[in-house]
């Protein structure tokens, strides 16, 4: 097996990085003086020229100008800033392979959304507002503000690795389960349907949980215009990308009590600037951006990325391959 | 079919009494003059002394002393102020079936159970205490100290109706999950164990859920010795009773941190006083004993008990049947 060279700019705990350094020593390991978190966009670094492999948060402008780089991990789930021309193009040629880490965030992204669900239907945020108040025993209003899924519908705007887990995590509910893609299809635990099916799926659903990646044409995807089209009462919950949501008429539909919850772990921007109204709207929670998080989130990086170097060094198909 | 006399105290919202009024008009429907909440012991009421059947909370009292009464359904789960000699002498002479609504409650409370879970690995309430304080974007903490539950062990103390519908949600996780039985037994998804076993599941369960009922063997069952045995950093839950806590105890070991978290649906006495110190102790989350409420809980019960009465009429069996 040929020595190949691995940059990293991979924020990871000493243990995990420990680990990669282990696992990787017949290789050559480069990593970039500056490890940011797993969010933010990596500083060009000079030392990746040398790559051919690289993993983490690497530059996107640097990637079409190192000779010698054959594959690419994203230490994220999320790539819109990835989505260019060129990558394309490089991805297109055979020149280039872009993966993902879907792998590590759809289970803790699944389980934050069926937390949010679930803290909605058992009112935990209602209760914990009166502990943190009058210690009143608000028992007889929460116990009837409380609901079993198993009367209702839930809508997973966006049906890729998370919807698909937490399509598996709802199934012993007995809710009825629909999931927005491409093409119709009737899986085991969901119904796919189309945006041809939208304006019906939101005026059924108790439960509307945004998935959408980041693209031009997700964009604003919940405007004033679809918030109209949902069941009065419905709850909403945000697991994708804040630049998904119009937040101006989510924060209408809130006020008004059309919406009566919203769950939000993305927002526009991030940091939520502190003055910013969604933080005080009427029956809104706010996470902040943990629904990936883990306490084992960089060894499950790590596995992930070295689950695929093994299948690269013996050329077999990558894993959460993207951008093709 | 003869006409029998049936009396009731349930509290139900006008469409579940109307659906009861309507279902069982061939017999004759007497209702008490005060109906209180599902949770409130029933006044004594004379016109019960004519019933062949009653249905809600009856006066425990009273039972014994109706010449005609062969058939109580409790309106909860829990029927310990019903476990009474008197009462179990006439069971175990056949002159009296005494039922309980567990079917209407497993299930909320089963969701409840995992609401609690879930809000702990997903740290939902640090979240929320950000949000009402600082709306700081308490990203990299939060995201640390979540979790997945596929690496976690959950052990359920009490492994009824509620514990067995629990085990069935929790099923897709991937966690380990024990239960707390009379004998030990591996099922699909849960390893029951014995008291026998209890030192060990304590010290290996990151997530402690009480669910046991209130009676003279599970008084205090969890008190200092046993939180001493805990996993340090583990979560407790109760979904049972309040008795069943030694709640100084508790107080101890949230305040020692050797709980994480602790988060109670129920706590002794209810109301919980306003200045009881655990409405205020760290990492303590309470709800007001609302983990089998649900806004269609009037309605499963009366379903509930016009399906055993159906039962009763055609001298089947009785499902939830109770102090045999």
């Amino acid at each position: 097996m040929a020595q190949l060279t691995i940059w990293t700019n991979a924020f990871l705990d000493p243990d995990a990085r420990q680990h990669l350094l282990q696992a990787t020593r017949e290789h050559r390991l480069l990593t970039a003086s500056s490890t940011d978190n797993v969010l933010a966009k990596g500083v060009p670094d000079p030392t990746m020229q040398e790559a051919d492999i690289a993993f983490g948060q690497p530059d996107p402008e640097m990637i079409a100008t190192c000779p010698r780089l054959r594959w690419v991990q994203i230490s994220s789930a999320g790539y819109a800033r990835y989505d260019t021309g060129v990558i394309r193009a490089l991805v297109a040629a055979g020149k280039l392979q872009m993966t993902n880490s879907s792998w590590v965030y759809a289970e803790p992204c699944a389980q934050h959304a069926l937390a949010f669900i679930l803290a909605n239907t058992r009112q935990l945020h209602a209760a914990y507002d009166v502990q943190r108040t009058t210690h009143a025993w608000a028992h007889l209003e929460i116990r009837a503000r409380s609901r079993l899924l198993a009367r209702q519908t839930i809508f997973l705007a966006g049906f890729g690795s998370i919807g698909s887990r937490l399509a598996e995590l709802l199934a012993p509910f007995g809710a009825t389960v629909y999931g927005l893609r491409r093409r119709r299809q009737s899986l085991a635990h969901v119904e796919l349907i189309t945006v041809d099916d939208l304006p019906a799926a939101l005026a059924a659903a108790d439960h509307v949980v945004n998935l959408l990646p980041d693209d031009p044409s997700t964009r604003l995807f919940f405007n004033a215009a679809r918030f109209e089209q949902f069941k009065p009462g419905a709850g909403y919950y945000t697991i994708g990308r804040g630049t998904t949501t119009d937040q101006d008429a989510l924060l209408a539909a809130l006020r008004s009590g059309r919406l009566a919850a919203a769950y939000l772990d993305v927002t526009e921007p991030e940091p939520l600037p502190p003055d910013h109204p969604l933080w005080s709207a009427p029956n809104c929670y706010v996470t902040p951006h943990s629904s990936g998080g883990h306490a084992d989130e960089s060894e499950r990086l790590v596995e992930h990325f070295l689950h695929n170097l093994h299948r690269f060094e013996r050329q077999q198909p990558l894993e959460n391959q993207i951008l093709r």
